[in-house]
């Protein structure tokens, strides 16, 4: 099987323009099939308070009324997903920026919630993987903003986090398929104040371990236990690390692997 | 050849909720291959409005500076944009949401004017016929918010209007082409205060006469022009008319066609 790589960024790197710009050209380097998924940064929040709508936090998720899901599509799918198409177009990376919507490619419905209404929050429920390889076989590189749709016209906010990893999911029936989470460490840490202290690689045994002797950050447990469910459903690899180093993350160098043995 | 329709929609129907969705129904209901191209509203003014970003017009231009390009960019390829694509999936018509920048589809270069610097506005240089056809082929529709970019990184403010009949012009090496321009009015008419007085074909020598006896709403002029430039550049036929009547226009039943013989 070729293989594929689902890359996310976070919102940190969006909100730089210089670390967005470094980033992309190193996206860009990297041969073969791949596909990016973008946060969404500060840029809502920013619009937000100039638009004067006020935003609601649940336990740090944002309740999407249908005000913040028009400034969420606004910026997500407007602003931040059509900068990174052209600036990616100028090295010559032949990108198309998507939502779940366009091609039907991501399914999802309105979060059901028994206590909480989080308002236009998707949870997905399918990836339309032939359209996606479709784009990809053609030498077209996708980019999401994580926004999907329910197929009966609405737009919903959907975690970057998850809709990577939906991707990475539904493609590795086509594809090997290595799942990247870049973020502003510079990977699963032992020591989460000292950068040096990168765990290479997390097997399963080894990730139990880990977690019964408490070496691990406890903010870091959802992401590598979801890391371990993409494994399971058919992911080759997750790698965790910094988006400035992007190249050596691929390449093996730096940051977290993550891998069934 | 197969058949295409490229059909635009102006601002003045996606400023109304229920006429958008009327119309969009009616488009989805258009079977073989089309393409919709959309203008932008006065949804960007509103916006350019409340983020306090003052807007400056020339002879009815505007001028798109680096804010206002930021709004153009959220408005019309984040908002105006997937609101279309995704209530076209909830009538199963399989749309994509494009700006020239995604696939490379429509490249510009930066207006260059001898005295007004009208600021981020592209004028269109090339089509990639393939990359639509590409879409078509498998059973999507391309949906283009009126952006295109520079291949450098720039995106830019481009006139919808033109945005169809350069599409429509590239792709009628591949397609026997059908451009719309869905407008208020009902068509080309002979006297401006009556919908009636449609003017139902006007062929090249019927327009000559037309407007040497000022049978013609001057406003209609440089309309008529390029639908006679894109007709002399392989373009099969153009039709004028009430986006309210999109199925009635498609079936000839309505609006004005121009067309060579």
């Amino acid at each position: 099987m070729d293989k594929l790589y689902i890359i996310k960024i976070g919102g940190n790197v969006i909100d730089e323009d210089e670390a967005l710009a470094d980033f992309l050209k190193q996206f860009s380097t990297l041969s073969g099939r791949k596909i990016l998924v973008h946060g969404g940064g500060k840029l809502a929040t920013r619009l937000a308070d100039q638009m004067q709508v006020p935003q609601t936090m649940i336990e740090g998720r944002r309740v999407t009324d249908l005000e913040t899901l028009r400034i969420i599509t606004m910026v997500y799918a407007g602003l931040v997903n059509k900068t990174i198409v052209s600036a990616l177009q100028s090295h010559h990376c032949n990108a198309v920026g998507l939502t779940g919507a366009d091609g039907n490619s991501v399914l999802a419905h309105k979060r059901e919630h028994p206590i909480t209404d989080y308002g236009f929050v998707g949870d997905i429920d399918t990836v339309d993987h032939s359209f996606l390889s479709h784009l990809l076989e053609q030498g077209l590189v996708p980019v999401f903003a994580p926004i999907t749709h329910n197929g009966k016209g609405q737009l919903l906010n959907t975690n970057a986090d998850t809709m990577a990893q939906e991707i990475a999911r539904a493609l590795s029936k086509t594809y090997q398929t290595i799942l990247v989470f870049t973020f502003e460490k510079a990977g699963v840490l032992t020591d989460v104040k000292d950068e040096n202290s990168v765990i290479a690689v997390i097997t399963r045994s080894e990730y139990q371990k880990l977690k019964s002797g408490d070496k691990i950050f406890a903010g870091m447990i959802p992401k590598l236990d979801n890391a371990f469910r993409a494994i399971d459903e058919g992911v080759n690899r997750v790698i965790i690390g910094k988006a400035a180093g992007l190249v050596e993350l691929i390449n093996g160098n730096a940051g977290t692997t993550i891998t069934h043995a």
